[in-house]
């Protein structure tokens, strides 16, 4: 399949991306340096303030979270690359308010190594920084080995809950605890219909031809050993669920938050038929869902597909939940 | 290509599909009968109403934009079918709080069909209903002549204007205007570069090959006869700005919105990237872009493509825009 994307040059996708995504939401963010993308709620900010980092190509994710409620700071790298360590330094201390800052970092080997070295450098400089790694991809390793297992779409309902408990005057160390209680208590899986391209080198993810689906596939096309013929929705959730709840675990009477994330070229319409059979799922088995994100929200370029993550809940994390966000492309009152 | 879709059965897409859209946002809408995705603050409400109605298949249109600040009630026909005449009737009277119901149509021919039937019944029954029209597809047929113009996504931001109209007690006939003005000043074109399948029948829409894009395709993959290889994104955005700058027109000094709306599987990357370089380009012609959506709003299943919308706007029209809106897709503060 050729590559037919309404682009430029391969050689400033970020920068024009960013660009486009600043000016069509002057409003909510700015750019800084290039390549940071500022919450505009930051200059007034009196707390903990929240950056994460990564790659280009999966938008909204990272950046389309910035603003009240959510990231304070994105570092954005080139498109499927972790941004250099030094400008995530400057983040960091353009993000500190005196009270501390939060680093976030998906599970890829390119952020962990950004991640790691910044946190050598932050603290030699004497900075106040905690990070906590989401890494949640129950398809390469199992919950004893975490470190194995990549970061997906369940960090972005973290950025969430994780700002609203600095906005509630927590400290970093608080902050941090509760990121990572959240990061412990969830679990993702994703599946892949159709491949896509890169936008740069136009190289495809894969090929699954016309029957196949693979479950376990990653969020640049790292297959997951579950190549299979296309099911319905229902017995897709089914074999997807079941995997989740049992390595969260989730069991009856459970409160639970389902996300369906598109993974670029699945319709909405799926995905709501994907939520739906999810819901019934779950509820047959005695877990009440009491919270969903549902759309695209870390895609895979024009990838058909979608990722499912469920997450157990407790009252204070949907208390949290139900508080005003406004971002490019989360907002709840 | 083969569909390759999570769904369960082609014959209650259309079931499947509400019910897991009101399960995932059962705090703004509520599902009457079947198929009326009627907004929770329509109980409340003390004014004119506004419902429209539509085919399945376009999500997060049409039944996404039901909510406070935009549509009260969206009667969902089948999928890329109109509803039948008696269940929007249905809906005008639970949307009739005493002050009359705008009925916003899109100018297709199955729902021309159903409106015009509707209308000969309310005025039978005495009903106070006021219809509008949006038909701002350029590619099909000149200005003098938008009886042949389909409507594609400028209906969107349009439910918005009404519907703050409404708010602030304008009457029936007032609201109407107020629609009516927003629809004769604006103009949208549609370009694909990869068509999509039917979701119940699995047809293919279209087949554009490898190499070639199609301006003023409909969004049913109806052709518009510009088939030509693929651009650069700034090459596209100006052979289509362009044409609508022209036919609304837009000149130096003027205010504009734009909206870039992805088809299915066109990357909000690429999305920003054509945002950036239409802003450009209308700022060449010194024309001031004053808003803006840019995102899936009215998708044709997983096609690759999007709708360039321009509109015209004066102060009145951005004060509106510029108050609340919490819907399914789309929520201002």
């Amino acid at each position: 399949m050729a590559m037919k994307k309404f682009i430029n040059d391969p050689a400033t996708l970020t920068k024009e991306l960013l660009e486009g995504m600043v000016l069509a939401n002057s409003d909510i963010v700015e750019l800084v340096n290039g390549n940071l993308v500022v919450s505009k709620t930051l200059k007034d900010a009196n707390r903990v303030t929240v950056v994460t980092l990564g790659g280009t190509g999966h938008e909204p994710a990272i950046s389309g979270f910035v603003g009240d409620g959510m990231l304070d700071i994105s570092v954005a790298g080139d498109v499927f690359a972790a941004p250099n360590p030094q400008v995530v330094i400057d983040a960091i201390k353009l993000a500190d308010k005196g009270h501390g800052v939060l680093l976030l970092v998906l599970n890829h080997a390119g952020d962990m190594l950004t991640g790691n070295m910044v946190m050598k450098q932050v603290e030699k400089e004497g900075l106040n920084v905690r990070k906590v790694v989401t890494q949640e991809d129950i398809s390469n390793a199992p919950r004893s080995n975490s470190d194995d297992r990549r970061g997906l779409a369940g960090a972005i309902p973290l950025y969430h809950i994780a700002a609203v408990a600095a906005k509630e005057g927590k400290t970093l160390d608080e902050v941090a605890a509760i990121a990572q209680k959240y990061a412990d208590n969830m679990a993702t899986i994703a599946v892949a219909a159709r491949c896509a391209t890169h936008p740069a080198t136009g190289a495809s993810f894969g090929d699954l031809g016309e029957v196949d689906m693979e479950i376990g596939m990653g969020q640049h096309g790292e297959g997951g050993g579950g190549r299979q013929p296309l099911k319905t929705a229902k017995e897709t959730i089914e074999i997807m669920a079941n995997a989740l709840v049992k390595d969260i675990p989730l069991k009856s009477g459970d409160k639970a938050f389902v996300m369906i994330n598109g993974s670029g070229a699945t319709t909405l319409m799926e995905q709501f038929i994907l939520y739906k059979d999810c819901v019934h799922y779950l509820e047959g088995l005695g877990i009440k869902v009491v919270a969903n994100m549902v759309g695209e929200i870390l895609t895979v370029q024009e990838q058909a597909g979608f990722q499912l993550n469920l997450a157990k809940w407790d009252d204070e994390v949907l208390a949290r939940w139900n508080t005003p966000a406004y971002t490019i492309a989360f907002r709840r009152k």
